[in-house]
């Protein structure tokens, strides 16, 4: 089997350059481009800014549970690491999702709609791919402290429900793309104050 | 409790991630795209050669500061790591801000006073987010060594001080924008010869 | 000699931040910039979807590759380090050849094919720089559990047959771009499921 | 004093990032901008990837050595971060000054020359930045196996000698500015398979 070491220090790095990646979507043209000032620009940006701090705190959640649960893991197999990979697909993701946002909610329309479409699809990307690593880890003799027996559904309760409210943000997007953006911002909120006790150790 | 390690770690990912992207901000034009010759081009750039040093030793500071800080650390509890997320936030927004005064500076004009205050503003939230780290370890038991009662408003005061050298940078940026940057400067400086002994173990 | 876990913190930053510099490579242009709507672009983009996949799980399975065969690794020392060094040469090469599939495989024609073969060269490479590791760690006391003198043969097989699959990629490149992209899909997903023990260790 | 391995982590974040942001550079315009056909525009981009394999491995090599030399310091105080964070700050100009030689280099004239001394200049700083670090570690009791006072001039000379040639390639790029460029090639040939013993311990 794996280290654990090994594997945090691989996705550590991942969580680490996307979350950084994500200001790149930031920069404003240059002087001289036709673009207008740069207070005009700025406050074009608004929607890159907003989309920037939820992605920022959602990447960042993702990073503290991906900890809490990897510390609790016994065996790091290979059906382990690719599911992780798929995690980590995902969140690699997450700077091209941010930067269309940016780009395209002010813009508004039908492409704005799309774009927080895509934006909420690959958050449920990360969601089935953290839920599938929880499902993997329910597995005979994987996790340190067992999740017990009868808390296991609610354990894939909370994962699943993170995952129907990303699907249904992709839905919202088509009615009110700044809405959808909103929701993902309160889901963000939530889990800063919100832990998920289940797939930690108790004294974690 | 998450480990200090990997808090460590992602930490380190970030501000080496941040660090590097700061030079994508030098980039000149190739040749033929209407953009004058080469030496002309990175004539132009001098303020984003001074910006790329400014922020690259303000980073690096804030890095040894923050190793200072974590090895003396002896909960790692969930606050905490979102403060740490908080001032990630911030340097993660150093390459941006970095760049915009890279471009606009030489500009000169309400732009450039805009561009400067922005990157003031920035570096005020790293500071920002380091103090309330500093202001959630002074509690019970959370260092190796706490910082004496009687000295815990020094410490603060160095803190604050920071920040408000920071706040006062977004003031003179609309008289001054160069002045503005040069006082950043001269800050980053400062804190090469001066340590914040306070927050680190005196075997430190 | 120097110690494995710096060879391979170095190594793992490397393959995150190529992993997640793929991303990069899917930006979509802003509106009204004459690119035609969001949804029209994304279509368009499909090329870049699916070599992002492909490259990811690639990267990802020499990754994971690369963990179990250094952990065998007694000897750290120069002569691997610069090996490791090529290897890393091809896997950074990774997302500027799947920019490249990205831009032109819709485009078809030539260029598609020269695209195709730039990327299958690319995977060559990195095949090629890992079977040289591998070669160099057949000698006389470099593992932990040697490759018992019968089976080297075949792990040399295993080896060259990864490579002599990306070369025929890049012919087959010239006649059809689409498939010979799609083999370069198969060879991840064989991978995926198909590990190669003879370089690890037995209970790895 | 700071611990070894979060200098070191944090170096080889720097190192990491740094030489994956190389291949940024080499990327080809999309079809139909007018730049011409991929085969055309690869042909073209022949001194990118030139210069990408010598920046690839000089900062390798300085890596490797960065290594070697840190494994044998017995202190790691705060001067001696801050040399290496101006080590560092060249390392991760590296990748602008390559990029810049990359789009110059062909065009050729007086815009060549100077992309070349810009890069002669950026390699220059990283070998004085690593001088100055040696020079620190000759004090009393910093080194484990410190380098022995009649041998302290010969290792000044090693170091010395990188940074002239270096500011030779300077001189000769506005002569030629390939040759200058072939030089520093040839400096990193040569320093892969000669290694500095000096800094290192005996058995490493």
């Amino acid at each position: 089997m794996m280290d654990r070491g090994r594997l945090e220090a691989f996705s550590d790095g991942v969580f680490a350059v996307a979350i950084t990646l994500l200001a790149l979507g930031l920069a404003v043209a240059g002087p001289g481009l036709g673009h207008g000032t740069l207070t005009h620009q700025l406050e074009q940006h608004w929607p890159g800014f907003v989309a920037y701090v939820i992605s920022f705190f959602t990447i960042g959640i993702i990073w503290v549970n991906h900890h809490a649960f990897v510390s609790n893991i016994k065996v790091t197999s290979r059906p382990l690491m690719f599911l992780n990979l798929v995690l980590l697909m995902f969140v690699v993701l997450v700077p091209f999702a941010t930067g269309t946002v940016a780009d395209y909610l002010a813009h508004g329309g039908f492409d704005a709609q799309v774009a927080v479409a895509v934006y909420g699809g690959t958050l449920l990307g990360m969601s089935v791919g953290f839920g599938s690593m929880l499902e993997w880890s329910l597995g005979e003799g994987r996790m340190y402290v067992p999740v017990p027996r009868d808390q296991r559904w609610l354990a894939r309760l909370r994962f699943t429900s993170g995952a129907v409210v990303y699907l249904v943000v992709i839905g919202i997007a088509f009615l009110s793309a700044p809405l959808a953006l909103g929701i993902t911002g309160a889901v963000a909120v939530y889990y800063v104050f919100e832990r998920t006790p289940a797939i930690a150790k108790p004294d974690d």
